[in-house]
């Protein structure tokens, strides 16, 4: 039920973002750009509940005609974008694992981060989350421990970065440009205990920054806390969040917060020796 | 060194199979075909050497006017599949894996295979690869273990099939036609001792079907070998090829033989469990 209602809500905040970067560059160059912006059209139809769709499932998802789909998914299927098997459902393409696993933002950082964050799950026995702020929301590049019930996290998942731990210790060090697109966005409630409003926003912020550690206590999930930490780069700026999750009960901060806290300076250091 | 061998005989690999994409294509539709392939070449420029660029070096490697690159960059920026640092260095952009990350082939094999994996790994203490066939290469979905000095293995990573333990697995449970394509798209010697000829390669796969596993003698890295046996989908087909991996004197068939064919085994069977 949970892993529902969190998938819908995800939804929701992806296609709002979707719709929000067409509308606000279709003006300048309609050509191409209306092209590319058609494939990924396409492309993002899919989502974790639905990985596999016919012709007409696509139609009606992607709101394109019918023969136009058909074009566009044959080109896409030439590249390896999209698969099809012998049922003709398509889904998308191992050409886009091989790219997306070059992409620096997860690959580098994974690279350094996992021996530690197998480390921190180890010690605290708790599902471990790494994750980087992208535009207004937050992307899980790595997550270590099994899932519990509850928690319905994945890798590559995406949330609005006030309404989770990782987001709100990446939020508390970040520009206050971003802060400010973030409120501009909208703080939509992902639960009853979300932040909503700018000022309690950033009021937690400065919390943040005045303990080193953020607190998610049924924000994201009800039932569901977390303790997160920021890492930064090699640059000195901000560059993820590092977490521990589990049921309420068993997150104590005091306990957890400073293992989570050396995990991060940990990699902070890390990511510093080795110039990432 | 191995690294650097490794990875320009995985691009070279790369390169062509682009080409022969492109080439194969380009008469049919070349409007808006023209278009994806493009973007794609641009994309495609990126590789685990060079994962950040500046548009100079994009340019130089794309084959491409540079008002087009330029062009194209600004709308691949603009939908994410881009980033652009302070320093104005083109990387990959974090929606690329993002949409990677929902790619069936990769996900939903690994949530089932990655406790089994795990399993293996414990009970062997070798580095443990999953793989699975694109056209004529194997493309590794997961890894698990450290990587010892001399395996350059990376998920994401792409092979001829014929050269890899995990391919000849593959390949010895696919069809006529499979095996037939891998033949005329060559049988590059990736190192001194991969198969080269459609005979030798044959006689293999008929070996590999009678013992039920295959190996690999350095034939994909000079002092590297490899356990591996194929693994079915729910629809009894061939889907992926497990192995383990290690030093060749770390590795012997006889014990790990039985340890791998029982995962794929095991794999088999939970993937027709889920109907997966």
């Amino acid at each position: 039920m949970t892993i529902a209602r969190f998938s819908a809500s995800n939804q929701c905040v992806r296609s709002g973002e979707w719709n929000a970067r067409v509308g606000a560059g279709g003006a300048e160059s309609e050509g191409s750009r209306s092209v590319l912006g058609r494939y990924l059209t396409l492309l993002s139809a899919f989502d974790p509940v639905t990985p596999r769709m016919t012709l007409a499932q696509l139609t009606a998802r992607a709101n394109l005609p019918k023969s136009t789909i058909h074009r566009l998914c044959g080109e896409l299927l030439a590249e390896g974008l999209l698969e099809r098997d012998e049922a003709g459902t398509y889904a998308l393409g191992i050409r886009l694992f091989e790219l997306g696993e070059l992409v620096p933002r997860h690959r580098t950082l994974s690279s350094v981060a996992l021996p530690i964050m197998e480390d921190l799950r180890e010690a605290t026995r708790q599902r471990v989350h790494l994750a980087v702020l992208d535009g207004v929301d937050v992307v899980y590049v790595e997550i270590l421990g099994s899932s519990a019930v509850d928690v319905s996290s994945r890798v590559g998942g995406r949330l609005p970065a006030h309404a989770t731990g990782v987001g709100k210790a990446i939020l508390a060090y970040s520009s206050a440009a971003t802060v400010k697109a973030r409120i501009a966005a909208g703080l939509p409630a992902i639960t009853v205990r979300t932040i909503t409003t700018p000022d309690a926003l950033v009021a937690e912020l400065r919390k943040i920054r005045t303990i080193g550690m953020s607190l998610d206590l049924g924000e994201s999930h009800l039932g569901i806390a977390c303790v997160a930490a920021p890492v930064f780069g090699a640059n000195r700026r901000i560059r993820a969040g590092l977490s521990v999750t589990g049921p309420v009960a068993s997150i104590d901060p005091g306990i957890l917060g400073p293992a989570v806290r050396t995990a991060a300076f940990t990699l902070t250091r890390a990511l510093r020796d080795t110039g990432l």
